[in-house]
């Protein structure tokens, strides 16, 4: 290990001494979705008001590995202190609107088993009137994650970065709900469409995974990747299918965030990895895996925001032992 | 490919041809559980009397791998069609007892996800007072799977086989509500202890299944093998977690036994590979997992039965890539 992953927070190979002006830059990730205050309740604890929202766990998670740029919004309540941990992580803050008014406030509670939550409270705040105009400099993004957030917005930020090369987004049920049509039109633009399984079901009426993969291709995406939370992930593209391992924990302390977080690292690494794109990917869907259990460890980002690169690398190589046959 | 693998039923390198009398001859499997009549109604068809019960299941799927010594009771209104199926795949029924009065019989139907069933109908018939003993060449029998029956008569066995070089043990919630003494008993003896997921979490009270495992360890076993249906199997031994993915199915005609032949298939490979048993256990997973697959697509047996093992081979290596990084 090089005295890059000893350093504190996440690390590029640009920073890693002289020789770095010759290495390629890793190419930012763009991410937009929620910038939330969320107050968590679980058999065994109670947390008000912690940093989370989709796009927070994604930066967060994306963070270690290539620059990330934050789109979203906040209120003027939201602590210093959460802005001071973005920039720990090196979070490019100048498309994070601070307006007049109250952060985005969610509140959930879950039961034993750490699966099944239910949502106690939902106050929008400056969310209501959101309309994200992207900075410049946010506009050549090469790899766009657009986070769990309403799809108009989601495609509005879309419509505002020039020749993207490579485009993901995650959703919820909410959006099936409520805001369908506009989530298909989106879904034709996607290189990959993130979900997880009840939605996916929701989505095509298959109880089936893989038949529902089938349905899902024909939305438009060349990629679609079906999360199953403890159960892993699955990935359908042109080369098949891939069958993601979840990292075996035997204790979830909070698992908010632990899909935003998936989606985040997988986004991360595959800006910074070499080669070609199709090749990265299950890779990628691994280091997601692993960022996501760090995520499941801690309540909110308190255990993520701690993480070392290298603690994700050992990670990995355990989740690769485990599925070695 | 050899011709081998062009044959109808199951091949073993024995029959290869003449250079076969210098191989190893596999070490065969005594398998002990019930053999039934299974009526199963599914949300698309009913077949009623299908030829099944976990050793049924569990020697059909051990067959393609190593010779079979099934041990099970059915009556005299046993179809003789199902015993000549047994004969197909060359397994050995001298301790297949046939007695007056009727097979065991067990109806139940699915719901539309195919994971939720109930049962209709148990008569236990012949069963009732069944109790098996081994034919002398049976006795020695290297590689001992007790399929799901009611514990004591799962030690029976046991305690009739002289020096058992692996033994395995798979079980079902009803052993556990009802006959919960006898099955820990056994369980201090098992080298294998299997059991799906839910199953754990009721012995163990955790909802967890790398908590359970820890638990379930505790209760004896070297190696404890976690069943989770379309989410795969988990294996607990002294290298670790092995997270073993189930083949990928984009269709369930019925889920009957596809337990059974997981364990069965597992078994069956184990005895017939070369080399330290602990390098083998995780390819007879897959293997045990890939048998389960076909089994999931007819009623019954009526998939498994038709299966040759260059089949198997084929979907081996499909699941290999598709857990492939």
């Amino acid at each position: 290990m090089s005295d890059v992953n000893r350093k504190a927070g996440p690390t590029f190979p640009v920073a890693a001494g002289r020789r770095s002006s010759y290495l390629p830059r890793p190419m930012s990730v763009l991410i937009v979705g929620s910038t939330a205050l969320d107050s968590i309740k679980t058999p065994k604890a109670e947390n008000p008001r912690l940093l989370g929202g989709s796009a927070s766990h994604a930066a967060v998670a994306a963070s270690f590995f290539s620059p990330v740029k934050l789109v979203g919004v906040v209120g003027q309540d939201f602590p210093r202190r959460y802005l001071q941990l973005y920039k720990r992580h090196r979070i490019d803050l100048e498309g994070l609107q601070i307006l007049p008014g109250k952060t985005f406030h969610w509140s959930g509670e879950y039961e034993a088993n750490m699966n099944n939550r239910r949502t106690l409270l939902t106050e929008l705040g400056v969310f209501e009137t959101f309309t994200p105009t992207l900075p410049e400099s946010h506009r050549n993004a090469g790899f766009v994650l657009l986070a769990n957030i309403a799809p108009s917005l989601q495609e509005h930020v879309l419509n505002q970065v020039r020749r993207p090369k490579f485009v993901a987004a995650d959703t919820m049920d909410l959006w099936l709900n409520i805001a369908l049509p506009d989530l298909l039109k989106l879904i034709k633009r996607l290189d990959a469409f993130v979900l997880n399984d009840s939605e996916a079901h929701q989505l095509t009426n298959e109880e089936n995974v893989f038949a529902a993969l089938k349905k899902l291709h024909k939305l438009g995406p060349k990629y679609v990747i079906v999360k199953k939370g403890s159960h892993g992930s699955v990935l359908s593209g042109p080369r098949g299918i891939f069958l993601c391992p979840a990292y075996p924990l035997d204790k979830v302390v909070d698992p908010t965030g632990a899909g935003d977080s998936f989606v985040g690292g997988l986004m991360g690494y595959l800006a910074a990895a070499k080669g070609p794109l199709e090749s990265n990917l299950r890779r990628a869907m691994l280091y997601g895996s692993v960022v996501a259990s760090f995520c499941c460890e801690g309540f909110g980002l308190q255990c993520t925001t701690k993480l070392k690169r290298a603690q994700i690398e050992r990670r990995v190589r355990e989740l690769e032992m485990a599925a070695r046959f």
